[in-house]
């Protein structure tokens, strides 16, 4: 049984992040949007993190002539954060121009699942157009039975 | 509920799919392992098809010096299928020299839902090293809340 | 000073490549443009290689929703010939349906690359859309400086 | 012929581009090998960006446990700095911890083309190990005859 839509109310249905904290990850997803470049697509996507150190990362999807050169919201936000010295995080959220809620494709999951270990129970907030409403669920229901850095000999 | 590890008794455990077939997938898989390029992770993986036509397509891992241009086996398998004519698929097997059962990638798991469409019901054998047991799920499963061609206009 | 444009006279502009095997590379890449999957872009590419044992294998570029998922005819192809034995190359030709002479993206180049130590001679047709023009390089002349398998230490 | 390498000096080699702006990427793509992860491959690399605002971008590779997932230092820095506003580059720096002068591999040059428009004379300086020499080239000589954002209608 997947999680169901809820309404967005300005409370956090996440423990550990606070309203106010869940309320600024849903505007800057949103607010993310805007430095997206989607010139081939024309299908903008915003991507807010929150680390454990209370920084915010802003990434939106940059494409490519060619498509496959194309980086998704998630994934910008992921490296930007991660080399940015921000890399434990609390949480993370997902924004189109949909009407239905936004999830990130397997490739995003696989790389956010990568700095997600060793528990994958990391939020993903996957909201609507406008984040009147979303879908929640952990990185580990999104891509169970996953493999990661603690799947591979990584001496 | 994630379903459960099964051994190989060499019956098909999927509807649609003959005792026969389901075990040339499963050697084919572990066969497909000897055609693996992975001078880098010296991890070979090896990937079988069956498309509905009855043809059945090899893949195995296709690495890069630049990691990033990095093809997994499963996605090698569906572009030669795809581009032989073999796209309406029945089952899919991979395999490892893990030796827990494997799982494909989350960039994998988009790929293979591209031509899994409208049901999301095709069945993911994901074997151990030798094929001795099995976990079985369906793409919509390992890949739940996913977007693919009906989600986006494709006029 | 780049290579330029000549016309096709089906004569073979390449040592050690026969007129017949030059004509049915082009051919072939035309034909297999037909193969492609490319709902997102509307742009079918077509590739075509000649390997040394003298089988030719065809790919096309196999898009995805997510458009990072998206791999193109030349890697398509590559992966293909890799995957079932015929992994030395004597030459690739690449075609699109756009007027000018076509070229592979920088992915393609660089899993092109890996597979033409030591000497980078490769040589890639670049065909307009029906072959009546081509331009000429090597995979050395279109990706200088790079780095492959040799470079890393691949024990 | 291709540009050869050269002992720094401090002197910047390239036109619009001061002393200090260069010896501030070269230090900058060092430094940025201290944000890599890449406990695959162990192979840090740094990439510094400049960007026609006076902005610098670090970024570092971030690798991932399906091969395929990983994004290098040069995608990283650029989607980190298209996704903060500083989309006008003057030059970029690289650097590994190899002995010879390091070179983006072909998927990142595709990737910087796409921001390179339209004449592609963007400058790549490409250090050894701690910036005692390099080699410059343009991104239009390190991919030549490609295509980018003016070669596809993106109406
Ligand atoms: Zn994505
Ligand atoms: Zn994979
Ligand atoms: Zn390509
Ligand atoms: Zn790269």
């Amino acid at each position: 049984m997947l999680p169901q839509t809820q309404p967005y109310t300005g409370k956090s249905p996440i423990v550990g992040v606070t309203d106010t904290e869940f309320q600024r990850l849903v505007s800057r997803a949103i607010e993310a949007k805007g430095l997206s470049y989607s010139p081939y697509s024309h299908f903008p996507v915003g991507c807010s993190i929150l680390s454990t150190d209370g920084s915010y990362t802003l990434g939106a999807n940059v494409e490519n002539a060619s498509y496959g050169g194309a980086i998704c919201a998630e994934r910008t936000a992921i490296v930007k954060a991660v080399t940015s010295g921000h890399s434990k995080f609390k949480a993370l959220a997902v924004s189109t121009n949909s009407n239905t809620c936004s999830s990130p494709c397997g490739i995003c999951r696989q790389v956010i699942r990568e700095f997600s270990s060793p528990n994958l129970s990391l939020p993903i907030i996957m909201l609507d157009k406008d984040g009147s409403e979303f879908v929640l669920m952990t990185i580990g229901q999104l891509l169970p039975l996953s493999f990661g850095p603690d799947d591979l000999a990584t001496s």
